[in-house]
């Protein structure tokens, strides 16, 4: 067979060229993923999405023309990777928008009183949470009678001794700090200050500083929310609390596919755990990681201790741990909880001993990124009962108070974090975040991530729920999303199928709306299933949390207004951003927030929606603008 | 000054092209290191061996003319790498020969039945060092009640929930068992095996394989000796002390020096504390750990337990550990002993939580391959006083019994290792291992490593105290080492210089047999410095072990005729092999042997010869054949 592998050749518009060999019946799309080309393919190569469009430069390939696809592209060169297989060896462009997905790292500077800005992100800081300086990462000062000919006790065992003298307790040295050890001893004249983790039967010396008179040193921790769109991550002080820098970059798994699913079937293939792992650590991670700390003037192995939040998938493809099964009924993960990961066993660039806390999961698809929001939301201490809703890449509920709390997950899609939206974006600059129509005229006024003069380039999630919610109050769409009139803002394609043009290059077709209705319906069916179960009707409902990264927040009347929140008073109504991330933010500066998560998730029940037996016509009945009981939004 | 970098083709004879590029003032040899090509160096470029010698192809240097180097080589090319700088673009021959020094790997499959062998080149087996079966590794079988809808449980916590049960104890799984646990717990049918590492406060699962009814697994662990010059291993089943495989290979790091003293001062310059670990652990020991698994048929992931002993310097290398101040008054190591090594913590490719020990340091200069030898000569447990002498590229001697030890280290040189000798090699094929001489017509007879028809290619250890204890027999040499007679065997220089010709190629120069004066005089002296200060007389040795992999075992009679040992009944002389591997062997296989070596270490006191008033005299004395005081061998 191998004496058929073709030779193809990428060429990445305005970038590099690569070079790849594909075995026989080897798609072009599989060909470019494992050689590393970024190639958008949110459909994880279904033939449905059309995204994944490269050019034929030279050569020639086997199969079918797409519908995505004109005959006047076809005929120069265009083509889907993921429905064509070289018969030839090939040259092939790739233009700079497919890996536009993957969009550049940013990386803010939080420190210097800056950080409202970040807590306001955070959505609520450390003293609202109830939970600061108990990281267990502490200094301890020592000052070491220096070695001489007839006193030649090595370096380890005399800093131990002293280290059990003056504090009473055992300690043992971390490879890294062993290793800085001789020469940080001598350039500081003996004098020297450890960073220790403290443990119940011995503590661990993480690194040795040299003492400088009346300096604390910064002590970095890392929260990291690992989001199957976005990693985030903020770098804080366990001093303090303080926040230091944040960034956050595109998740580089998306040219494996959108959605967890399409990343676990690429994990089970040859070499594929270990591609996929490598995609989000190599390629997001570590240089997110390298870039927040370049930001405050630290190396990666400075930071002592650090917390990943994310759902369960992504918890197994991070720790590289066999996800297969996730998929698969009885849909049991690898792993709940898992104690005392050392940054050296996942890889990650931080002191080699650091631990690594992994926020816990709760079932297949209710994971650390919703126990670490449990937290952040506070519904799990309140008396009267709040609903949190996280619209990530999935949506999942949680329904309770401080006695009982039950989640469950929905296949939301990615709609809120852009994807299975032809014009759709994640919420960075160029992104629509908010929307409003004229009912005459139907001309938009829209608001962009960036600024003045920053041109519009797609929809973020607030933006798609304001646009469908202003489509439909200004009847240009129907209850089904069909578009119902005509004019300046409607194009229509030689099908007749129609769009609403937002701005050059913006528009929403029929195919887009019907994809959020069902995103929409997804969410409002399993907050009724779940009522349902509980015997619980909507005035039960004291307050709700909205979380997740869709833009400026939420607009809440109109989520309402399309069907996908119940129709409850809008102050009850909370946006609390990315909570996931302000669990993980808790967590690592607090062993207190940490065991409290894990307790969340000892008693929080999991509702498997796909086995309740309502749950399918409650769906059927809300994809329909609100819904097709309209008594629940009158 | 980066503009002046010239680019260097090493062209390596029947092999390899490198190209490299040298920064100005950099010698050719310094290049060549940081490059990765093998040139052989036992000076480290102080240009006082000649063995670096290399053919200048194309371009120009600048640099002075050797005398290793004759008129005619010198116009044809040939110069010393340590000695000239380029000062054009180069193109350099570089001899086959000279990366000979990195002896090719050699593993002996040890199992079905020939362990005897094995534990011959061992010294002891563990019956005899009195501990078996304490490592601490075994193994637990558990069956697992399916997960189901309604028991969703993930693998993890369903399966420490059963150990715990089973075992009345706590329980976390390591990153690699984790990694493994799903498919492994399908694939067995929720029947598994798991291998523990005991612990005292919880266990450690390392492994977890499918349950084959009636059969045990093999539970694999590994024995390093890391010598200064070769590094030899053995894997053994920790289920019952039996040896499954062995190897040895020349340690990469001699490029660097033949010295602990270069080694270390390589260490210290840019980057070259990890060139030194990769030297020996990239170049040897995972090669090493790699061919001795392919032997047996097992992953490099399947070894549960290591243990590695060796002398100070190569415990700090080997562990990556800061090195200079080992050489630098007052002389302390950076650690003496540290518990609790993991395997990925220092970069083996064994499971990435097996523990590693390493045997426990007592000075810059008596290390842990020392420590590991006491437990094997057994000399610690005797009423009776003995002496242990350890041949490596250092003398390291201990005198005690079960009340007393006392240690020191000689710079013996690394003669015995073939080190510092024009013909000298390593214990492996082509190796003269034995010689005698006939008085009147000074032919030798040599007996070869590697057996019949075998041609002699040089003389390791053994080989060379066999010869230059016959050529001052027959009286071919006098007290001084000088060669004071001629015939058929002995060449001569050009400027005079004598040789005796022991095979065509295999020539003892007068400069070598002075070199091995100087060994073998560093050895006896530090015996009698020790001796004097003990207030001991020679009556009151007991016994003596003479350890160290220097061929076929050594001629004690021959040694006590140059004076390199003490002249004391020949029957009291027991050579016992590769102590320090024997030491590391049972410690993998028993925690109470690790233990003991521990203790050993306690209680150990270690001399510094160079500061002891009487040894410089006591050196002086002992480099003549056999002695200036020959009484002390009438």
């Amino acid at each position: 067979m191998s004496t058929n592998n073709r030779q193809i050749l990428f060429t990445i518009e305005g970038g590099a060229a690569v070079t790849a060999l594909a075995p026989p019946g080897e798609t072009l799309l599989e060909t470019a993923r494992k050689a590393g080309v970024d190639i958008d393919a949110p459909c994880s190569g279904n033939g449905t999405c059309g995204k994944c469009r490269v050019r034929l430069l030279e050569g020639t390939v086997e199969g079918e023309v797409p519908r995505h696809i004109s005959p006047e592209e076809y005929t120069d060169g265009w083509r889907l990777a993921c429905s064509i297989k070289p018969t030839s060896d090939l040259k092939v462009g790739v233009p700079a928008s497919a890996g536009a997905f993957k969009s550049r790292i940013k990386v803010t500077d939080l420190s210097e009183g800056r950080e409202r800005v970040a807590f306001d992100a955070l959505g609520k800081d450390l003293d609202e949470l109830g939970y600061r300086g108990d990281s267990g990462i502490e200094t301890v000062a020592l000052t070491l009678t220096p070695p001489a000919l007839d006193d030649a006790m090595a370096d380890r065992e005399r800093l131990l001794a002293q280290y059990t003298e003056t504090r009473g307790a055992e300690a043992e040295l971390g490879i890294f700090a062993l290793r800085k050890l001789p020469q940080t001893l001598r350039e500081s004249n003996f004098s020297i200050i450890c960073v220790v983790r403290k443990g119940e039967s011995r503590d661990v010396i993480l690194d040795v500083l040299p003492a400088s008179a009346g300096v604390e040193p910064v002590l970095p921790g890392l929260a990291i929310d690992i989001g199957t769109t976005t990693v985030a991550m903020v770098l804080t002080n366990l001093r303090d609390g303080k926040l230091l820098a944040g960034g956050s970059g595109g998740n580089g798994q998306i040219r494996f596919g959108a959605d967890v699913i399409s990343r676990i079937i690429a994990s089970t293939k040859k070499g594929g755990l270990e591609r996929l792992r490598n995609a989000v650590m190599e390629d997001t991670i570590l240089p997110l990681i390298a870039e927040i700390c370049g930001k405050v003037g630290i190396e990666p192995t400075a930071i002592y201790r650090a917390v990943m939040a994310g759902n369960t998938t992504m918890a197994h493809l991070f720790t590289g741990v066999y996800a297969d099964f996730l998929r698969l009924e009885p849909y049991v993960p690898a792993f709940f909880h898992k104690e005392g990961f050392r940054s050296i066993d996942l890889g990650l660039s931080l002191n080699p001993d650091a631990e690594v806390l992994l926020a816990p999961n709760i079932g297949s698809y209710v994971g650390g990124d919703i126990t670490a929001g449990v937290l952040s939301s506070g519904i799990y201490k309140k008396e009267t009962f709040s609903l949190f809703v996280d619209l990530g890449t999935n949506g999942e509920l949680v329904l309770g108070n401080q006695d009982l709390l039950m989640s469950c997950a929905c296949s939301a899609g990615p709609a809120f974090e852009g994807g299975d939206i032809s014009c759709g974006m994640r919420a960075t600059d160029g992104a629509i975040e908010a929307c409003s129509i004229d009912a005459d005229t139907m001309e938009p006024t829209v608001s962009i991530i960036g600024g003045a003069g920053q041109k519009a380039a797609g929809l973020c999630g607030s933006g798609l729920i304001d646009t469908i919610g202003e489509l439909f109050r200004c009847q240009i769409i129907n209850a089904k999303g069909k578009i119902i009139r005509d004019g300046k803002r409607i194009s229509r394609d030689e099908y007749g199928a129609a769009s609403y043009v937002l701005a050059e290059g913006v528009a929403l077709n029929e195919t887009d709306i019907d994809s959020f209705i069902r995103a929409k319906g997804a969410i409002f069916s399993a907050i009724r299933t779940m009522m349902a179960i509980m015997d619980f009707s909507i005035d039960g409902i004291e307050e709700v949390f909205v979380a997740g990264g869709i833009g400026s927040g939420i607009n809440v009347e109109k989520a309402i207004r399309i069907g996908m929140f119940p129709k409850i008073p809008l102050e009850k109504y909370h946006y609390i951003g990315n909570t996931s991330l302000t669990g993980a933010y808790a967590m690592v500066n607090s062993a207190g927030a940490a065991a409290k998560v894990s307790e969340i998730a000892q008693s929080m029940t999991y509702l498997e929606l796909s086995s309740h037996p309502s749950y399918m016509d409650e769906f059927v009945a809300a994809c329909f603008l609100p819904h097709t009981d309209e008594a629940l939004f009158a």
